[in-house]
């Protein structure tokens, strides 16, 4: 998901100002001189989960990326949080999706703040169903690992090796707290 | 932050058109039909703290809202992530401008999915470094409150109250989880 910059009003077309609002607001923002709209960019959330099979979560479920970016890198099934859901249902939807697994959803892990981007990554604990899955036209394959085999030098995303790395310390207690941090 | 639909391509003013993207997308995009820029729109995230005081963090300060909505009724300091800052950063800045505070911020305590109007709501705990504030303008009083003097029936949103009712809870115990869950 690519952020062009913002040039014409959403609203009525016309070419936008880039100012400081007259609100008191002190960040530039693109305001529209014709209806006077003001049009602000956030960051954007990314969900997925951290899908687990086996003993105690021993193996967990990884999927080969299909597309851009990261195209034929192994990735945590996870992506864009939509409007009409929690982040919760976006975590399930984005594994139905990309992995066509069936998950008992569990407890949120890791809250990761990628600034560079504009995005915040949170991954939900799930515990696999079925080790049968079936995966998405954005995914190549989907298949479990033991941690002795994560291709950790073929990640896609630094969120997702983050949050392998956690889950395999905690897996060691047994005790699955929720990770909040950044990546730089 | 009202969000009016999207009638006009960002990029280049044109109309656009509401249909399903070309690309396996299975919701409805605003999609230009002269560049053929795709536009999203995402769920925001609002990030605050729960600044408290006083032996055991028995006191927490409170925003009386200077700005609609909810005009003349009590938050805890909260708003809008922007771009270029991580949800802790943005914390803390709204803290500084909503009620001139000084904190020393603590963990994420709340992560709380408001899914019908799109938002989801964090807030981290904070140790508040002194009980001077000095509230900008879109606050018209801060001020300290003991439990018993809550406000309840006055506050401006249900995730506050929802992460005073919590904190207050976990104060009993002195263990603060992080908490994630639903507003319906």
């Amino acid at each position: 998901m690519f952020r062009s910059q913002i040039k014409h009003c959403r609203a009525c077309g016309t070419a936008v100002a880039h100012r400081l609002p007259d609100d008191g607001d002190t960040r530039m923002r693109a305001i529209c001189p014709s209806c006077h709209t003001v049009h602000y960019e956030n960051p954007l959330n990314v969900v997925g989960t951290i899908p687990v099979w086996g003993p105690g979560g021993e193996q967990v479920l990884l999927c080969k990326r299909n597309i851009e970016p990261r195209y034929g890198k192994w990735t945590l099934p996870a992506g864009f949080m939509e409007l009409g859901e929690s982040t919760a249902e976006g975590a399930v939807r984005e594994t139905h999706e990309e992995a066509g697994a069936q998950i008992e959803l569990q407890g949120l892990f890791t809250l990761l703040n990628v600034v560079r981007v504009g995005q915040v990554h949170m991954y939900y604990r799930a515990r696999l169903l079925s080790d049968r899955f079936d995966p998405g036209h954005e995914t190549q394959e989907a298949r479990l690992f033991h941690e002795s085999e994560i291709p950790w030098d073929e990640l896609a995303f630094r969120t997702v090796k983050e949050t392998l790395e956690l889950y395999f310390a905690d897996r060691r207690t047994g005790i699955f707290p929720v990770h909040a941090g950044d990546i730089q």
